[in-house]
């Protein structure tokens, strides 16, 4: 299975594609960190990104997308570019028919280091071991992107579960209306008709 | 000029599209209110309204799109969606060159109504007597839509003040480098760019 993570944000959006391997493993494919300048207003900040995320696709043709989930914090002003930057990456992979999964920080942190509270450069150094890479990936915060795609494989169906449409994917995981690759009937139905419709 | 007008939603996402006349006077080309079900999760509903955007812009061609501002507030699960859709669709649009200008809420009630505080009604009676509709236009909510669209051919060059980049934007305008039709210098260079690309 081949993971597309996305860490995203307007100044700095981390994109990282492994590949899964048997007994928990993973190869690493590409990582960059797409980068915007800050005096751009924002409309041309996410249409270069929308750019550059829709070459993503086409380059490395993902089976899922994984995306760090936006966090309700006080200060509503810094989530705001990683909240549309994140509905942009979200669209852009859905309408194509790949699942997306959202997994929080802390999820990604314990799944790759067993901490949730661990720190960045404990999270490169596993993220680096993981993949079997002979030195940190770089740029220095593509790691983060890399994380997610891991965390994903790991977590695999219990990932969609922390989407704000859990409680029906509970229902349909119950009726058995899940696959083990982690898509919701509602994924599946959607990405039967693009392929109809192709 | 034509301007299509979007109040981001995750439920419900308005579009409405005019044609300005001379004599801050307009035509109603289209509206209509996209809406995707609460229970598919937020991926799918992205996806889908990113289809159907880009619908509307092949269909409808907008010279410049408005997007009403989404607004920080305290509770921020109820505005995650509308900046997903927001960022969604400014990204869609500025991607093809088409300049993006955001409005606030209440400058949208103050260019309307002259008051940045009028009530839904009192918006959706002016929206229907600038426009010279028989009736309110249909479904009740697509008003709005329709209202950002009128606000952003009477505000003109103020409008792209009131995106993030303002600073830069005023430092240019200062000195002429904005054109009367609103476009930062940034955006020209994109849409010039966009232009040579193709």
């Amino acid at each position: 299975m081949r993971i597309l993570g996305v860490d995203p944000g307007l100044t700095r959006c981390g994109l990282g594609v492994i590949d899964t391997l048997p007994a928990r493993k993973a190869r690493i494919v590409a990582v960059d960190v797409l980068r915007t300048p800050s005096a751009d207003s924002v409309d041309l900040r996410l249409g270069s990104l929308a750019e550059a995320f829709d070459t993503w696709l086409d380059t490395h043709r993902p089976d899922v997308v994984a995306i760090e989930r936006v966090f309700a914090r006080n200060d509503v002003s810094t989530i705001m570019g990683t909240a549309q930057v994140s509905g942009l990456t979200m669209g852009l992979a859905a309408r194509r028919g790949i699942p997306v999964a959202m997994h929080t920080p802390s999820e990604v942190k314990a799944a790759i280091t067993g901490s949730g509270r661990a720190d960045k450069k404990q999270v490169t150094n596993m993220v680096t071991r993981i993949l079997g890479l002979d030195a940190p990936p770089k740029p220095a915060d593509a790691a983060d992107a890399l994380a997610i795609a891991i965390c994903h494989s790991w977590r695999g169906v219990m990932s969609a579960q922390s989407t704000p449409g859990a409680v029906k994917d509970l229902t349909e995981r119950k009726g058995g209306g899940r696959q083990g690759s982690g898509l919701t009937k509602a994924q599946e139905q959607w990405a039967r008709a693009l392929r109809q419709a192709k």
